[in-house]
């Protein structure tokens, strides 16, 4: 009898994860097993093959590489004028780790997820892995092409404004590039200089428009110091045109 | 009959790439324009549409996207037991700048790169660009699961030894993790200080097993300093071991 509990209460969880899976992502899984494991949190780790720890890190691993791969793709496809550096941008913001937390919470993926002991050990980031690993449990259950209608049509194209992320996303520093292509001069943000010391230490950086420092700032980090010597640099340059609005087209 | 040469000379020369793609990659292209694009590096470009210039960066940005993806299925596919931080670290290896470098050179890709003016205007990882860029265009010309079996089948297994990859790719550091998991320790590898200053700034990074310092080590760069900390880590772990063999399981 007891086994006879076991086993119905084993197969009727099985069966709402199926159900679950249908409701958040319009499809029943083939291999359930598949998404067991991706909603499985490392603090829910109870079994270790070979060394392994059974849990969701290497669907994650598996599924972050393939939802890069679709929405490079999703993007090449939408933004044909677009250069390299605002596709890149563009992707980086969709797969951000807050990004994909907030798509976790809105799909009630987090949820389903497994984590050992009280829920809260499970950590920030838990959603956004958990999605990860989900791509790579569909990935493996169903191939590429199957998983990459399904985040075109019931992930991308309903839960991210593609248009907002673009007004968003044209940053200072693509702008001031683009600017540069177009106008055919030499650009570089280069690291000049550090200024403090030790736990104190900034970047200087400057942007450089054909050999010349048109613009600098200093911030604790290489990535901060950049995004404010662009958008300092994208004033001077607006300054000095006449038609502004033209250029960053 | 200056027309008809140039037509005649047009097709000659797009037969030609017909013949080099499929020496290289074994199939014969279906849009042959997606691969002249793919091979044309950044100093050859002439047109410019829309103030987008047309060379082979944005499909080098989709090409990267898609062997990633693809290198990602192999590697975990291959390595059923190695957790997810083994296969980042084997997949960087693979798809590096410098590995996809050689790589172009041996399958004659850089002879195939159009550029501007001289020959050694393109750079040094023009041939490592190409061939993403060429990856992105079979993805685009054939599909996903095409250009998988091909990457697979024509390049990796072919131009990479992953069994000597493994080797020299185990290293202190995911020994160190692994060790830590296995054995349930805590570990963590923190910046704990910085020396020099300015331009002589150095980390200092202590490899930490449940909250102790077991070792420290200082570089120029803090991926540096992690691989000489990992390393002193590993010496200490192994002297405190019987059968230092089995701990890297």
């Amino acid at each position: 009898m007891l086994l006879g509990n076991r086993l119905r209460s084993y197969f009727s969880n099985d069966r709402a994860l199926h159900q679950s899976i249908r409701n958040v992502f319009g499809y029943y899984p083939g291999n359930i097993s598949l998404f067991k494991l991706a909603l499985r949190h490392k603090s829910a780790t109870q079994k270790v093959i070979n060394g392994l720890r059974l849990n969701n890190e290497r669907l994650e691993y598996l599924g972050d590489a393939i939802l890069s791969a679709v929405v490079a793709d999703f993007l090449f496809k939408r933004f044909p004028y677009r250069n390299e550096g605002f596709l890149t941008e563009m992707r980086s913001k969709i797969v951000s780790r807050t990004s994909l937390n907030k798509l976790a919470m809105k799909l009630g993926l987090d949820k389903l997820i497994s984590v050992g002991g009280e829920r809260n050990k499970k950590g920030k980031s838990a959603g956004g892995d958990a999605f990860e690993a989900v791509v790579g449990a569909i990935y493996l259950d169903k191939g590429y092409e199957f998983t990459r209608k399904l985040l075109i049509n019931r992930i991308i194209n309903v839960h991210f404004d593609v248009e907002m992320l673009v007004e968003e996303e044209i940053s200072f520093k693509s702008r001031v590039i683009e600017w540069a292509q177009k106008e055919k001069h030499e650009l570089s943000f280069t690291v000049i200089g550090q200024s403090g010391e030790k736990h104190n230490n900034q970047y200087i950086i400057a942007a450089m428009v054909d050999g010349e420092i048109i613009a600098q700032a200093n911030d604790y980090s290489i990535k901060g110091a950049e995004k404010l010597v662009a958008e300092k640099a994208w004033q001077i340059i607006l300054s000095k045109q006449t038609a502004p609005d033209e250029m960053a087209g």
